[in-house]
C-alpha cells in the first residue's frame, strides 16, 4: 500500500509486469476493485434517496478524492495514474458508445421540429448565459475563452441522467418525455460542436468567422459522414463477418471495434472520441445484426414453441425477437459496468472539497448553478402544450458531458482548479435538485 | 501514426488526455480496437481448419510483431506500452476468473483419484524430463534456474485449450474427457505451485528444501484459505449485496472486483494474481448468487407460464433456471471477448521470427516439442482403461499458464529472448498438432 513516488518507473517495465512483483501495476488491481464495488455500493444508496445512481458514483468520487484532508494518502495516487485515467476515457468512449445504441436514428428525425427547437434554445440560452452575462458578472477579469468555456459547460443536458430521471418516475412515454429525450439528443450533438469550436478556438489562439464555420463544417461532415457511410457499410459488413464467424464475440467485437475506431477518428481528426464513440453507436441498427447467432436461450427456447399459434408460443415469440435483436446492448452493458464508474469516480475525485472553505467560491457555483437551471428553463416557453416547466425541468440536469467540457477545459489551461470545481458542484447541484422537482410537478399534472 | 519516443510524457498528462489531444494514448484506442478486430477474424479462421480459436490469436500476434521485418513498425510501440500491457494482465486474470468460474469445485473433488494421479503425473514427467534431461542437453552451459523454469513451462497443460479441443469434437462427456479436466485443472494448480516455487527459487537465489516447503505451503494455504474463507462468507455477502441492490450490475461487481482483489492478494503476497484470480472464479456457486434478479428475458417469460404443469411450460422452466443461474459467467464473457485476445495477441508478438533463421535453435524448438508430447503422453500408462492414448494426447496442448511462466522468467532474467521464442513456437506446435491426432483417435476408437 505504499504510495507510488517514482511513476516514470512504470515505463520501464515489460508486459505483465505484474508476476514479476510489480506494485505500481499491481495496485491499479486493487484500486479498480474498490471502484468497481464501491460505485456499486454508492449508486443503490444515491437512488434510494431518489438520485440517478452517477450522483453516487460523483459522490464516492468527492470522498474518495478528499480522504488526504483526512491523512489517507492512499488514493493520491490514482488521481494522476495513466492507466486508471485510460480506463476511465475508455468509460466515457462505452458510455456513449451505449446512449448511441439506444437511440434510433429514425427516433431522432422523428422528433424533428419542436425537439430541434427546444434542443437549440436549450443549448443557446444557458451559453449565451454563462459565457457573456453570469461568467463575467460572477468571475470578473478572467480571459474571454474561460467565459466561452464556462458556457460550454452550462450548455449540455445529459442524455442519460435526463432519460433516466424519467425512467425512474415510470413517464419515458409522455409528450414530454420524448420531447426531452430527442431534445437532449440534439442538445448533445450541438454540446460536442460548441466544445470542438471553443477548444479550437482556445488552442489556435485567436478566432474569425471563417474558422468557426470549418470547425463547425468538420464536426457536422465527421457525424453525417461517418453515420451514412457507417450505415452504407454496416449491413454489409455485418453479413459479411457473420458468414466468417456468426457468434456473439464477432457481433460484440464489431460493436465495440467501431466504437474504438471512431473515437480514435474523431480524435485524430481534431474532436472529442465521445462524438466518434456516439456516431458508432447510432451506426448499428438490430436490423443490420440480424445474421448473427441469437442469444442461447432464445435458441433453446425457439424450437420448443409448436409451430401452430398457441397461446403461450404466440406471448412469447415477441419476447424472444425483441431480446435477440438487443443482444449488442446486452453485451456491451458488462463492459460499462466496469469501465463506466471508473470514470465518473475519478471526475469526482478531482473536486478539492477545500474549494468549499471559501465563502466566494461558494457563491459563484450557487449563482453558476442558477445560471445552469434558469438557461434550461427557458426552453419551456418552447414547449408549452407539452407542459412546458416539465420539458424545462428535464433539460437541467447535467452530466457526462458538462464534466468532459470541464476536463477538457482544465487540460487546455483555461479552466483552473478551482473553477473546475465550482463545475462539479454545479453538476451535482443539477442532478440533485431535478429528480424532487420533476417528481412534483409530474404529480401536480395528474392532479 | 509516429511512433513514440518520449513514452514518459505519457505520466504528465491529466486523466482524460485524449480529448486535449494526447495522440499516445489516442493511438492505444486504435491498437485496442485493431487488436479486438483481428482477433475475432483470426479466431474463426483457425476454427475453420481445426485449431482452437487460441491459435489464431498467437499467430495473429506473431504476424503483427514481426510487421517490421517488412518495414512497418506501426505495432512496435504496443510491444512496450504499458497500458497495452495492463490491459493484458486483466486479461489473464479474466480468463482464469472465467475458468474457475466454470469449474464445480465439486466435481474437481469427484474425479478425485484417477484425475488427480493423471494430473500429478502429467506435471511431473515433463517438469523432470525438461528440466534434468532435455534443458541441459539441448541447450548445455546455461545455469540451473534456466533449466527448472524451462522445466515449469513444460508442465502445464491448457485447461481452456484442452476444454475447447474436446468441445470442438462434441466429445465433452466421454469418460476420457471427464479425466482431462479434471487432471487438467490439478495439473494447473500444481503448475502455478511450481512457478511459485521456482520463482522464488530464482528471485532467492539458492534453495532450501524448508523454503521449497515454505512456498509449497504459501500456495496451498493462500488457495485453500481464500476459497474455504470466501465459500463461507460470499453466501452472507451475496444476500447482504442483493438486499441493498438486487440489479445485474451488483452481480457483476461482486463477482469482478473479487476476482480483482484475490488477484491483488495473491500477487501481494508473492503468488502470480491468475491463482488469486482462479480461486475467486472456483468461490462463486450459481446458488449462492440465487437472491439476485433474473436475467431480463426470464423475468419477462415467467409470469407468462401457466401455474398449471403445461407441456411447453413445464420445458421452458428448466432452461429458464439454467440461464438465470449462469447469468453471473455471461456478464463476465464479455469482459474476457475484450481483454482476453490482448494477452494472447501481445504474447504472440513477443515471438522473434528471426529466430527460425537459426538452424540451431529450430532444432531446440523442435526438441522441447517432442519432450512436451512425450512427457504428457506417459499419463496414458495411468488412465489405460478410458482410453490411454486420449487421455495423454488430451494434455498435450499447452496454452495460457506456459505462456505466463515463460513470461515470468524472462521478466526474472532466466529466460532469454530466443528461449521465449522457442518456448512460444512450443506452445503453438503443440496445440497445432492435438486437434488432428484426436480427431484420429477418437474416429478410431468408435470404429
Amino acid at each position: 500500500m505504499t504510495p507510488r513516488f517514482l511513476p516514470c518507473a512504470l515505463l520501464a517495465l515489460p508486459p505483465t509486469a505484474l508476476a514479476a512483483g510489480s506494485d505500481v501495476v499491481g495496485e491499479n488491481l486493487l484500486w479498480l476493485a474498490i471502484i468497481l464495488m464501491a460505485a456499486r455500493l454508492f449508486a443503490p444508496l444515491a437512488n434510494r434517496v431518489g438520485f440517478p445512481a452517477v450522483l453516487g458514483e460523483l459522490l464516492l468520487g468527492v470522498l474518495l478524492g478528499n480522504l488526504a484532508l483526512l491523512g489517507l494518502n492512499y488514493f493520491e495516487s490514482v488521481r494522476a495514474d495513466p492507466i486508471i485515467a485510460f480506463i476511465a476515457e475508455l468509460g466515457v468512449i462505452v458510455l456513449l458508445l451505449q446512449i448511441g445504441l439506444e437511440t434510433r436514428l429514425k427516433d431522432l428525425v422523428a422528433v424533428g421540429g419542436q425537439a430541434f427547437l427546444v434542443g437549440c434554445v436549450g443549448i443557446a440560452a444557458p451559453f449565451l448565459l454563462g459565457a457573456f452575462l453570469v461568467g463575467p458578472l460572477l468571475l470578473p477579469g478572467k480571459e474571454t475563452n474561460t467565459y466561452l468555456f464556462l458556457g460550454a459547460t452550462l450548455a449540455a443536458t445529459s442524455v442519460g441522467i435526463t432519460g433516466r430521471v424519467f425512467r425512474d418516475l415510470g413517464k419515458l412515454s409522455t409528450p414530454a418525455a420524448r420531447i426531452v429525450l430527442g431534445a437532449a439528443v440534439i442538445d448533445d450533438v450541438l454540446g460536442l460542436v460548441i466544445l470542438a469550436v471553443v477548444s479550437s478556438l482556445v488552442q489556435a489562439g485567436s478566432v474569425s468567422l471563417g474558422e468557426v464555420a470549418g470547425i463547425v463544417a468538420k464536426a457536422v461532415i465527421f457525424l453525417g459522414g461517418s453515420i451514412w457511410l457507417g450505415r452504407l457499410i454496416a449491413p454489409h459488413s455485418s453479413r459479411w463477418l457473420a458468414r466468417v464467424d456468426a457468434s456473439h464475440s464477432m457481433l460484440f467485437a464489431q460493436v465495440l471495434a467501431t466504437g474504438l475506431a471512431l473515437a480514435w477518428l474523431a480524435h485524430a481528426i481534431g474532436l472529442a472520441p465521445i462524438i466518434g464513440a456516439f456516431a458508432a453507436g447510432l451506426l448499428f441498427e438490430p436490423l443490420f445484426l440480424k445474421d448473427f447467432e441469437r442469444p442461447a436461450i432464445v435458441r433453446e427456447i425457439e424450437p420448443l414453441l409448436p409451430d401452430d399459434h398457441g397461446h403461450l408460443a404466440a406471448r412469447l415469440r415477441p419476447i424472444l425477437l425483441r431480446h435477440a435483436g438487443h443482444q449488442h446492448e446486452h453485451m456491451i452493458e458488462p463492459i460499462g459496468y466496469f469501465f463506466v464508474p471508473v470514470f465518473f469516480v475519478l471526475t469526482g475525485m478531482q473536486v478539492d472539497l477545500r474549494t468549499l472553505a471559501d465563502p466566494a467560491l461558494v457563491a459563484v457555483a450557487l449563482g453558476m448553478t442558477a445560471a445552469a437551471i434558469v438557461g434550461k428553463l427557458v426552453v419551456g416557453l418552447f414547449a408549452r402544450q407539452a407542459g412546458g416547466w416539465i420539458v424545462g425541468w428535464g433539460m437541467v440536469p447535467r452530466g457526462e458531458v458538462g464534466l468532459i467540457f470541464a476536463m477538457v477545459g482544465k487540460q487546455l489551461g483555461v479552466i483552473s482548479e478551482n473553477l473546475f470545481s465550482i463545475i462539479v458542484i454545479m453538476v451535482i447541484l443539477t442532478t440533485l435538485v431535478t429528480p424532487p422537482v420533476l417528481t412534483w410537478l409530474l404529480k401536480r399534472q395528474k392532479d
